[in-house]
Order: C-alpha cells, then sequence, then structure tokens
C-alpha cells in the first residue's frame, strides 16, 4: 500500500491499510488512522517550531488528494476528505467528515466543528471557529486584521449550518449566525442574525432564510437546507432530516 | 520521450512523440494525440467512479504544464494548452485550442466550444455550457447552485466571443450573450445582452460594446476585440479579422 | 543536500549550502545563492523562449516551498521567502526579502521593492511595479488590461508601503499611493491617494489613515504600521520605528 516511490518516515505511525501514493512524503511527526488513502505528491507533517512539537493527527478513513499539504501540530477526526492541493498549517484542530475542498488553504489556530464543508479555493484565516454542518462555497476568504498589518487576529466565527456563497468576503471578528447564508460576492462587515439572508458590497439583509423556496417545482422551503440535501452524510445524521414540521430556521435538526 | 521517473500504465494510449516529464503518472485510461507534452508532476486519467468508465481523450498537440490533474471521463479537441496546476473534472468537453490558466479548476459535465481561453484562477462550476472564443479573466468564478447547498444544479450559459473581466461572479443560470464584457469584480445576476458591457455588484448596464474605443491612442473600436487582437490563433481562424467594416458587435468574423 | 530523487541540470549554479528537496527539478539556466532552501515538488528555472535567454537568479539565504515554478528570467534579491505552489514568470526582478504567499502567481515583467510581503492568493499581472515594505492580503489581483483581451497593458503602480486588503481588485494602470490603504473587497478604478484609506465597489475615499486606531485597546494609531508592526524585518530596517513623534502619514520611517 506504500507506493516504493514515497518517502515514509521511520517514526510516522501508519494505521492498518494506510496507503500512500506515489513520490509523497510522510514525516516522523504524523499519526494517520487506518484505511486512509494518501495520494501522490502529497507532503503530510510539514515541520513547523509554530506546531510546538505537537503532531499531526488525521483520523480513520481519511482521503487526501494530490498535491496536498499538512503541516505538523494539527488534528482531523476520521473520515477527512479532500480536494487536490490543499494546505493545511499547524494547531488546527476539526471534527469528523471534515470536507476540504481544492485548494483551499486553512491556516493555524482555527477550530472546526463536525461535518465542515468547503468546496474550492476556501481560505480561512488563522483563529477562525467554525460550527458544525457550515457550508463555504468556492472563493470564500475569512479574514482576521482588522487593520492590517497588525498584530491583532479576530477570527470570524462561522454558526451551525451557516452557509457562505462564492467570492464572499467575511471581515475580522464578524459573527455569521446559525443557519444564516451570505449571498455571493458579498462583504460582511457586522454580525449576520441566525436564519437571515445577507448579501452585496457591503453586505444587507436581505430577507430571512424561511422565505426562499427551491427552483426545483415543489416550491418546498429550500432552508433549512438540512431539509432537502442529504449528499454524503451518514445515515445516523439524517434520520430526522426531511422532517419539515419538526424544523424551523434556527433548531438543529434531530 | 517518456521520463524514466515517469509512471505510464501499460494500458495508457500515448500518440507519436508524446512526451511525459518527470514524475507524473499516466493511468490506463487514457488517449493522449501526437505530438502532445506533459510536464512534471501531473496525474493524467485521475480515476473516479462519476466517469462511468469512459476515458480520458487528449488530442494532438496538447501541452500540459506542471503538477495539474486531469480526471478520467472528460474529451479535448487538438492543441489543448493548460498553465500550471489545473484540476479538470470528469465528463467534460472541449473543442480545438483550449486554453486553461493556471490554477484553473473546470468541474464536470461542462460543455465547452472551441478556441476558448482562460487566464489563471478561473472557476468553471458543473453544468456550465460556454461558446467559442469565449475570454475569462484571472478569478472568474461561474457558479451552478441558486440555493446552496441543493441538488438542483443551474449552469451558466456564456456566448460565443463574450469577456468576463478578473473576480467576477456569474450566478447560476445566468446568460452572458454573444459578444458581451462583463466588467471586472461584477456580480452578474441577469442576463446579459449580446454586445453589452455591464459592471458593479450587483452587475448593471453600463455601455454598448460598440462605444468603448481602445486607449492606444489610435480611438479604434475596443469591441469585437477580433477586430484588433489576434495572438496565437490559428491564420485560418484570423484570416478577414482586423477588417472592421465587415463587422459589427454582434456578427462572428467570416 | 541535494535529495538523491532531485534532478538537477549540470549547468545549474548552486551556491554553497544550498538544499534541494526530493523530487524537485533545477534547470540549467539556474544561479541560487548560499544557503538556499528549495523544498519537495519544486521546478526552478522554467524554461520560455520570452526570457530571452536570461537566467533565473535566486538571492542567497532563499526558502522556496514546495510545489512551486520560477520561470527562468527572473531576479530576486537576498531572503526571498515563498508559500507552496506559487508561480512566478519571466523577466520580474524584486529587492530583498520578497515574500510571495502561497499558490501567488507573478506574472512577468514585474518590478517589484524591497522587503514586500504577499499573502495567498495574490495575482500580480504582467508590467506591475511595486514599491518597497508593500502589503497584498489575500486574493488581491492586480490587473492590466483595459480592455480585455487587447495587446495594450497598463501595469499597476503600487507605492512604498500601501496595503491592499482581501479580494480587492486594482483595475489597469491605477496608482495607489504611499501609505494608502485599500479596504477588503474593494474595486479600485481611480488613483488613491497617499496616506488614504479607500473603499468599496467601485472604491471611494473613506479617511484618511492617521485616523484608524488600533483595537488593541491601546488607542495607538494603526498606521503607518510601520509604528507597530516589526515582525520578521531585520533590526536595521526597524530601528526608528516604533516612533511615532517622527512619523507622519507620508513619511517613511528613518
Amino acid at each position: 500500500m506504500i507506493h516504493p516511490s514515497a518517502i515514509v518516515a521511520p517514526g510516522a505511525k501508519l494505521g492498518a491499510n494506510v496507503s500512500v501514493g506515489p513520490f509523497s512524503i510522510i514525516h516522523a511527526n504524523v499519526e494517520i488512522g487506518a484505511g486512509s488513502v494518501i495520494d501522490a505528491y502529497c507532503e503530510i507533517g510539514y515541520p513547523t517550531p509554530l506546531a510546538d512539537g505537537l503532531p499531526l493527527r488525521i483520523g480513520a478513513g481519511a482521503r487526501i488528494r494530490s498535491h496536498s499539504v499538512f503541516y505538523q501540530g494539527s488534528s482531523f477526526g476520521e473520515r477527512l476528505v479532500t480536494g487536490h492541493r490543499v494546505t493545511v498549517r499547524e494547531k488546527t484542530t476539526a471534527g469528523v467528515a471534515f470536507q476540504i475542498g481544492t485548494m483551499n488553504e486553512i491556516q493555524g489556530d482555527c477550530t472546526i466543528g463536525d461535518h465542515v464543508r468547503c468546496q474550492s479555493n476556501v481560505f480561512i484565516g488563522k483563529m477562525t471557529t467554525i460550527g458544525d454542518f457550515v457550508w463555504l462555497f468556492p472563493y470564500v476568504v475569512l479574514t482576521n486584521d482588522p487593520h492590517p498589518p497588525s498584530n491583532l487576529l479576530l477570527g470570524c466565527q462561522i454558526g451551525d449550518y451557516a452557509a457562505i456563497a462564492a467570492m464572499s468576503v467575511v471581515l475580522p471578528g464578524v459573527k455569521v449566525g446559525r443557519h444564516a447564508l451570505v449571498a455571493a460576492a458579498s462583504k460582511v462587515h457586522r454580525d449576520v442574525a441566525p436564519a437571515t439572508v445577507v448579501g452585496g458590497n457591503p453586505a444587507r439583509y436581505l430577507c430571512d432564510t424561511s422565505t426562499i423556496h427551491l427552483r426545483d417545482g415543489t416550491e418546498r422551503p429550500a432552508y433549512p437546507w438540512t431539509t432537502h440535501f442529504r449528499r454524503g452524510y451518514p445515515a445516523e445524521v439524517t434520520a430526522g432530516w426531511d422532517a419539515p414540521a419538526e424544523l424551523d430556521g434556527q433548531d438543529t435538526p434531530p
């Protein structure tokens, strides 16, 4: 399962049936859970003094696509999935089933919940906090410096089930509420109330998410999105989804 | 022509004089036309069940630059050229002389015409349709989900000779007309009429393309751009270009 | 110091103690100064006819991170530092201590001063001129074509100590003055006066930089940023910084 061209340090701790692709490099200070697949041209456990000697921990069942770089000192729950060429820095922790899109960059010292999904080219600045079931769409940028350059970093806080659409920027320290939706190409400079939609540059309140309906002919409510979108979530997570009567814009699905 | 460090699967079909650079990987389900050059660190024919077993077909005379990834199941005409680190997914088809810029991501199920040129960091969402001679400039994002996340994908439709300037976002299902111009940093939420210029966030009609003149001192019309810009197009394509009297904002050059 | 899997052309000129990582490629027309470190999967001195035969020159003490590509024909002062997957084209010159962020693309024919720092995903178009101590934050795009596509390139000009915040676009030929600040997600279509703040789409004058105070509780002025931010600059550069009485919004620190 380890390609003969791969370079795996003797100290690396690989679980059962871990696969390492051609030309990949696994450094010593790394623990990879059973059944994980590392594609070609990846560098896993990139050393940095900022990790304070902490190892990189990747949970079981991970799939890391080609040309990706993970620094030493971060920790991921089971079933991590990445696109190609992701960069993940030190001292970030994420829960289960984190999906990192192609060419994402996740800086250090971030705290990320369970079942978070990022599409391509998402940038998550240092000190960001992200809840569970959050969606970040292509080219979303979460910033952190209120008067750049400076030594003050105010991470964004993104609530559970929030979705931020393509090419939006969230300014430092802004809180996006649970189940909120940020429309595409927005600049979010103020906190976003739960289950509301904001959009524009600068972003303004547009409507409540409950007023948006699916454009698939059914006129069902589009939000909370958990009522109609369950692709790839484990059955124990989606049990109870598709049950609109039990849901409103702010409640967590059972 | 195959570097000794490259890994070429026995089943891969390589035409005459195909070159494969150091550390590149060619999977079995791949057909590459004669005279093509694959740079270093590329992975060509990345397997995916979404390709339904279709091969990756790359026409003759391709040049694929380093660190690029092409999935199984797409098809490209002759003289494909890419920048570095492009990602192209399954079941996309493109015509001749497609130029894919550095770090572009082209998702699956797209239909792309002839002589389309993308500069760097362009993102083309699933289900996009692009005509002939289209230009997409750096950091253009073509989206597809009208209420993300959902299972409904409405691809953008970009007409022949249209140009979309840097950092613009086109919202799901929007049609950009033939010979239209989208100004930089725009959010395009409505269809764009042929040979018109739109710009802003949200984008509004600014003028007709016929009113823009070249800032090179000649005061010649800047659009249709085919009247003054022929770099790299084959002679049979540009024969008749530079002939403004025969052209107007909506006609195809002969 | 040269990993056995690396490919170093016999003609390449490597200074003392240069390190080349696994699977990297160094072409012949390259000069790398003493003590430089090249990570894995880099291609240094990528050949191009546009370089007119000029070599790539990288000064002493460089650190080039993994998956990066440098073309032949550019020149960098000492202590160049890059993130991962940078692309640098031909005939660009930069001074000392240039920092190129992860996934930056720097096109050809640019002139870049000393101590310039770019964060991730910055795009610098052909013909750009950048002064000393400039900061470009994530996803900043500096454009150059006033009526794309055309053969006319008007590079942006960014003055000393200017800072351009995340996801901003500067339109072709625009001059950003010394010590100016461009707020995040701006479209800059007009010249920016020195030591002023502009923002929005389109960008408008917001205030003078002197009116912004640090949000760290001290109420000290945030600009010029050299009064409070010295991370990583050599002592001879920052000597005299932190001396607000001697500074105003337009003067260069001593």
